[in-house]
């Protein structure tokens, strides 16, 4: 290979998931599609660090202008201000926006409360959390964060901290998803969807 | 989503294998990883069409130089330039190089004789072929098609239109791969693996 396909080549294997086999296919469609293709990624990335950034409110992802970055969401007026979904990952923040359900505002904390990792409630943007709540007059705080062992110590760590607040915490719903086959639930899940069970 | 952010997973969803989630995920990696990547990445494949195009002689990748391009294996002066490798595409030439142990040099035919896509032999670069075997003296042409219909059939097209020339034209070998299971080996696979045998 080429001294130049094997730049990109290792480049691309920086993705996540991307392996070489993977960035090799990739570089070999860039060669052979369309050339605006491979020029207009490469303006869009070269730009992107420059142009795009955390937002200053919620960290999620926000096109800086004039040395500030504020999301879309965050602008947009017809969101419910005292409405406060609190998530680990932008990535999180994107899937619940793509079910289009979500009729308030984020705030990213951006890592989750892990014991293992070494990870304590004082490396949690906790202050931040708080005095948006309190500039915002959030009435309720809804934990999207992931139900694991470290999703579900976290959201405990949000109901302790804000509850003196006054803000209602509430957790998302966990349980068998749609489509699935009750068959294969796990037996965690299983118990939620039980624990969770509602009226008809 | 931002316009910018949109427009780049727009982007990235055309590379091959690649949908909208895998996408956003690639976007925010780039939005987090060190800032150089994003950028080397787009300095990269601003100029990639402009630096690297179709080897001249044999259609792998190469970097152009002055408006040429020849690339690694063409001007590699320990390749045995009478033996020629015929494959299908440049992901096979790049498949059997990683195996390092072809001493001759290639050729990419870019597509395969195909009745049900309506490729015929018309649409194949024999002519380019036969001029190639010509000039370099060409002795053993080594069919390196995948073991498909098509590919037979083009391997079959190959032997009797190069025949004639007083070239050899051989096949690679076709059976059950290594460290494959004997038991999971499919009919056509075993049939051809026991035809292919070889005295030990």
């Amino acid at each position: 290979m080429s001294p130049k396909v094997q730049r990109l080549v290792k480049l691309l294997s920086r993705l996540p998931g991307v392996g070489e086999k993977t960035a090799q296919r990739y570089v070999l469609w860039l060669l052979t599609a369309d050339e605006a293709l491979a020029r207009n990624l490469g303006a869009e990335l070269t730009v992107l660090r420059d142009e795009v950034g955390p937002c200053e409110r919620c960290g999620n992802v926000a096109e800086i202008r004039e040395g500030r970055a504020v999301c879309e969401v965050c602008t947009d007026g017809k969101r419910d201000a005292k409405v406060l979904c609190v998530v680990a990952r932008v990535h999180d923040l994107m899937a619940i926006e793509r079910a289009g359900s979500m009729r308030g505002r984020y705030f990213v904390l951006g890592k989750l409360l892990s014991p293992l990792e070494g990870i304590g409630p004082e490396d949690l943007p906790l202050a931040r959390l708080m005095e948006r709540i309190r500039c915002d007059g959030v009435t309720e705080v809804i934990v999207a964060t992931p139900p694991s062992v470290d999703g579900e110590a976290t959201g405990l760590l949000l109901k302790r901290e804000l509850g003196p607040l006054g803000v209602a915490v509430t957790r998302i719903a966990s349980g068998v998803p749609h489509g699935g086959d009750l068959e294969f639930a796990d037996p965690i899940t299983m118990g939620r969807a039980l624990a969770g069970r509602q009226r008809i």
